[in-house]
């Protein structure tokens, strides 16, 4: 059967395409097959721009078939006020894993918050006290959002604090939610304070100096550090991975890219204190969260996996709906 | 300035936008800028699928402003006998380098022939006897033809042989290229008997067995090993690097991946045997041709900044032309 073209999709059919529970339970599957080493290595690879890069994050899974899935994200932090344009724009390209055929190409803004969001949801689910109720939120943008969203389908939160060094965003921030989630969403003045409350505590921010202190660390938390996704960037005091129960998305990238990578570097801790690949846990390799006090950090820097499997998704739902664009490119 | 939307480019727009001799001169250029250490270090990623593989490679370059370019390529070997699909399938996404923004999503297949076409070209110019009127050609596809398309406007060809494993494909060359370029091509019934009478010889087939007997190269030949470009395919018989004259596109990526990197594996010669890269040449910081005797080889395995310069050539003839698609990825 010849291919009747390419599937063009813009961001708002993407987010129409792809709810966060589907997103959660395709990202959950991927850490599975991760764990159970039944996944290739994908591949990665970065290219510096002047003002900012270029990130091509990409790989090969059997799904219900195989598909391939390359995305190339640009990152240019002024682009905003420079340009008037997101931090963060990319395209991501879709391929029959079988034949090679480009099934579909589409925006990647989407795919990368909401894949990003489950999979702190995923991590949430086997790491987070399971009665956890209070999150604080250290970051009031897209990425926020999906993380509390996500937390919400995973803990019975019915608090959470917000938290950015642009008050407004986080006024902004705290009105949404909570309207839009039904609990109660309250700007944090004072990080420790707010942090203290918590039960979860997610960084996604462009920080590239740590805020989040050991010492506002209370027993039992489950901390979800995201933002750093270059070695620049730095959200946890890194004596926070000291004696802590440490988890990552994927070793090699974290001890390079991620917060990790702090932590390794000056010393603190090796590559043997990381208790797992979350994935492992997924897999039911390794223990979780094994008592009500043990603190617990995980390491997320995205993995190409979660960007193929939450593509196909959305793709995959695609074909049912006959009025999206195509596009012959080999014509 | 707000960009105005992605162009959206079919095969057939593309090879209307680039004609060779363009391509050519983009490509002359690149080589020239990477041959001056003007160029940053592209990135190339291969995954390997069931029944083939995919291949990305991206790169970022200054040319009337930065622009950044990823080609992702299928190369599935079976396509043909087993989908009716091209063994080469892909798709590039060209951004602008300031910003990021995808500035245009294209079909891939015209740019990697006219580019690969184009470096051959290029290393012709600065290579082969400028006296030289026997071209054999090895490989009656796509990349052959445009080879040949591409030597005549470099060198004062006026014969050619074709030569093929497939004799009815060898037929079709020879038939159609005679009439198009008005020079006499004739099926090669003797490879060896061919290339002793020529004074440049192209290979780019699929093989994963050497072919091209050093004992066949007369004195003064110019050979491009073109189709090599995983480290199972060869082409040329090992023994012809020796004593030679090797030139290459990128050292390292031949070494791992070109005819050369046969070479090198069985010892025959080592990287210090290496004449230059093809840009050091070009910028005129090392010697080409030498004397009308001397052979040179060109192990060619495509740079990632070919496809950025010939993608950039596109999307510039393109801007003018009102008729294109576009589509705003981020609605």
């Amino acid at each position: 059967m010849k291919p009747e073209g390419t599937l063009l999709l813009k961001r708002h059919e993407v987010a129409e395409l792809l709810t966060l529970e589907e997103c959660i339970s395709a990202v959950e599957q991927v850490f599975k097959l991760q764990g159970e080493g039944k996944t290739a290595a994908p591949g990665v690879l970065g290219i510096h721009a002047h003002d900012g890069g270029f990130h091509i994050k990409a790989g090969l899974l059997d799904l219900s078939r195989p598909y391939f899935v390359a995305k190339a994200n640009a990152n240019f932090p002024q682009n905003m006020q420079r340009f008037g344009l997101p931090l963060i724009q990319g395209i991501i390209v879709l391929c029959d894993g079988e034949n090679g055929y480009p099934l579909a190409v589409m925006d990647s803004t989407e795919i990368t918050i909401l894949r990003t969001g489950a999979a702190t949801a995923v991590a949430a689910k086997y790491l987070a006290r399971p009665d956890s109720k209070v999150a604080t939120i250290c970051g009031c943008g897209n990425q926020g959002r999906v993380s509390l969203r996500a937390l919400m389908k995973v803990r019975p939160l019915d608090r959470a604090y917000a938290f950015d060094n642009d008050g407004a965003q986080a006024e902004h921030f705290a009105r949404e939610l909570s309207s839009e989630l039904g609990i109660e969403v309250t700007v944090a003045g004072d990080l420790a304070e707010a942090v203290r409350k918590s039960d979860i505590c997610v960084t996604c921010t462009p920080s590239k100096r740590y805020f989040l202190n050991r010492e506002y660390i209370p027993p039992g938390m489950f901390v979800a550090a995201v933002g750093a996704d270059n070695e620049e960037k730095q959200e946890l005091d890194p004596r926070l991975m000291q004696k802590n129960k440490i988890i990552v998305d994927l070793l090699e990238q974290c001890a390079t890219i991620g917060d990790l990578h702090h932590a390794l570097e000056c010393g603190l801790i090796t590559r043997e204190d990381i208790h797992a690949e979350l994935g492992e846990i997924v897999a039911g390799r390794k223990t979780g969260r094994e008592s009500a006090e043990e603190i617990i950090v995980f390491d997320s820097t995205g993995m190409a996996l979660q960007d193929v499997v939450a593509t196909v998704a959305v793709y995959e739902r695609a074909l049912s709906n006959n009025s999206t664009a195509r596009m012959n490119f080999f014509a």
